[in-house]
């Protein structure tokens, strides 16, 4: 059963992948059954009441397509950023949009900067495009400001990826600092400031929206995936200027958002003060995830987003080995993709169950491990 | 505020379109309340009350991500059907695989072929990826596959595209004149088969799924969006050869697929008495918008779809004031782009009371016309 003869050179340079490998496919492929969903930085502690409520309320109307300009939406954000819908534009996903970004943007073989480790799902869809990815390394586990200018100047990149707070570290950068980076582009280079985790970062880490919403290099991608615990509704959003949101309606699929999804970010966004009490629990299972680590000698590095990535204080094989080995355990962790960022594990924050599998695990990994 | 200076040559090009306005833009923009949807070939009969459940039950897992490997709904799908997983690729509704499916095979300036008046969203994509879209006239507002042919040959075209059942027109080719055309195609080119309405179709319609398997150079589509009344939940499936089917995991946007949607999907798959019910229905309105159209003097077109075409006797301004005037009565219906298939008003099926809405302003809209 062959492919198709014609499929574009590009095509068939490209691999057969899967960004991330799913939870479900390692409990298919490992016999093995997952107890603690810790891996993905999804919230286990779920949407909001109302959002449920919300959905069960749009399900029968799941018949109808939902609006394909996402002007509901497109409002409720902009009345809670306190920008116009017209600088909005809605995608599934920060995935989705990320895609449709370079593609907007690159044609086979132009640069594309990212740092060494940083989103891989970014680059899939940059290795997708025929993008050449240059990469800059982490500096004591940041993404280096600096060196990601440097190298955009260097290669005269049209594109480079920035994610605050940073996935799969942590590490943040303060509002002041991005400012002045995203100002320090040459205007032929277009930011993804990607902020997924943005709700959950320290005050005077995010730049507010006015700084950089009349910058038309620079597109900020959000979503309600992380502390809205909306990850399998698929409803991320770009923010920019109104000419590069209107440049998504240029290439998009104009139905591919899902009804009910966009009903439950709606309600999602409705309902702050679950999003704050959220937050709250998130932080909670930061130290605690923290404790834990310190408890069996592992050393926990400062986060601002839905997880922690913790020092494991060996390599990449010793780190891998305790993700394997939680798994075992019924503890579904990832970890960082390359050195020096895979010495650690990366461990979403979630309810107290969760908690306690991982602090009854995790020394017995250890331990196991020698 | 404008645009990034470094959009491809390609996206500069392209215009800023919505390949159809969806109903809930038209009450916006005129002011008017839709009261009847039957414009978007939607399934106003709805989905299963069994769906629905599904829908509820999982929304409370909402917070994690769907399988990226769509692994149940391939087993589900391939169980179905009677092929195996490995033939199927999941995607955001045939919208999205079409797209897909387009940038895997075109390079900017290569042509594609379609009929004129065909979809304009499988067209949206052609000129997203810079191809240059080739047309052939419908011939008895059916697809002309000897024109199609030749026309693939004359072009020596990488991509073909293809809907049985039709739309707009809702006219079909009988199964053995699909495998003949799809066998004389030249290896070098794709078809892409769109069966978004296969199950609303005659006995002899469809080619068994045997015939055309292990074809590398077609991909069939379908989608739970019409007959299943699933439109708004976003799932579609492509089926080829498994090399075809991997292919788009080159590509797609692994975590796309809402996972409520999917949740959806599998409970209208395994709700085969329903589909045959709503099938029934959508007969009978099939027969009762023919109705309609004889008492005010105009010709249904016969039907394999969940819509009919009518005939309105005149030209496309004329059609288009029977389309406005309707949506002034809160009736929504659509109409195909372009001459001579724009003589034609296109009326989705639906309930009773949508057909009784239609009943009654058909002729006062045609009586103020003249």
């Amino acid at each position: 059963m062959s492919a198709f003869l014609r499929f574009t050179p590009l095509v068939k340079t490209l691999p057969v992948t899967v960004p991330f490998v799913g939870p479900e496919a390692i409990e298919r492929n490992r016999g093995l059954s997952v107890k603690a969903r810790i891996g993905a930085n999804e919230s286990g502690f779920g949407p909001a009441p109302s959002v449920i409520e919300a959905m069960g309320a749009a399900a029968g109307e799941t018949w109808k397509y939902a609006d394909p300009e996402n002007f509901t939406l497109k409002q409720a954000l902009a009345a809670h950023l306190g920008c116009r819908a017209e600088n909005i534009a809605i995608g599934e996903g920060i995935d989705s949009l990320l895609g449709q970004i370079v593609r907007l943007v690159i044609e086979p073989g132009m640069p594309v900067v990212s740092s060494l480790g940083a989103y891989p799902t970014f680059n899939f869809h940059v290795v997708g495009h025929g993008g050449r990815l240059v990469t800059v390394p982490y500096e004591s586990d940041q993404e280096n400001l600096a060196a990601l200018l440097d190298c955009v100047r260097r290669e005269n990149a049209p594109l480079v990826y920035f994610a605050n707070p940073d996935n799969p570290m942590g590490s943040w950068w303060d509002a002041g600092s991005i400012i002045d980076f995203a100002r320090a582009l040459p205007e032929t280079c277009l930011l993804i400031l990607d902020e997924a985790y943005c709700e959950t970062g320290p005050a005077g880490a995010m730049p507010d929206l006015p700084s950089l919403i009349d910058q038309p290099n620079v597109i900020r991608t959000r979503t309600f995936s992380k502390a809205y615990g909306l990850a399998g509704s698929r409803v991320g959003y770009a923010i920019s200027t109104p000419a590069n949101a209107q440049a998504f309606d240029k290439i998009r699929n104009h139905f591919g958002m899902n009804r009910v999804g966009v009903a439950a970010a709606l309600a999602a966004l409705a309902d702050q003060a679950y999003l704050a009490a959220v937050v709250e629990r998130i932080k909670a299972s930061r130290e605690r995830i923290a404790a834990i680590a310190a408890a069996n000698g592992l050393q926990a590095l400062p986060s601002a987003t839905n997880f922690v990535a913790i020092d494991c204080g060996r390599d990449g094989t010793y780190a891998r080995a305790i993700v394997n080995g939680l798994m075992e355990h019924g503890v579904f962790i990832r970890m960082p993709g390359v050195a020096p960022l895979n010495r650690c594990i990366r461990i979403s924050t979630g309810p107290n169950p969760d908690m306690a599998l991982l602090e009854e695990a995790l020394p017995q990994v250890l331990k196991a491990l020698g």
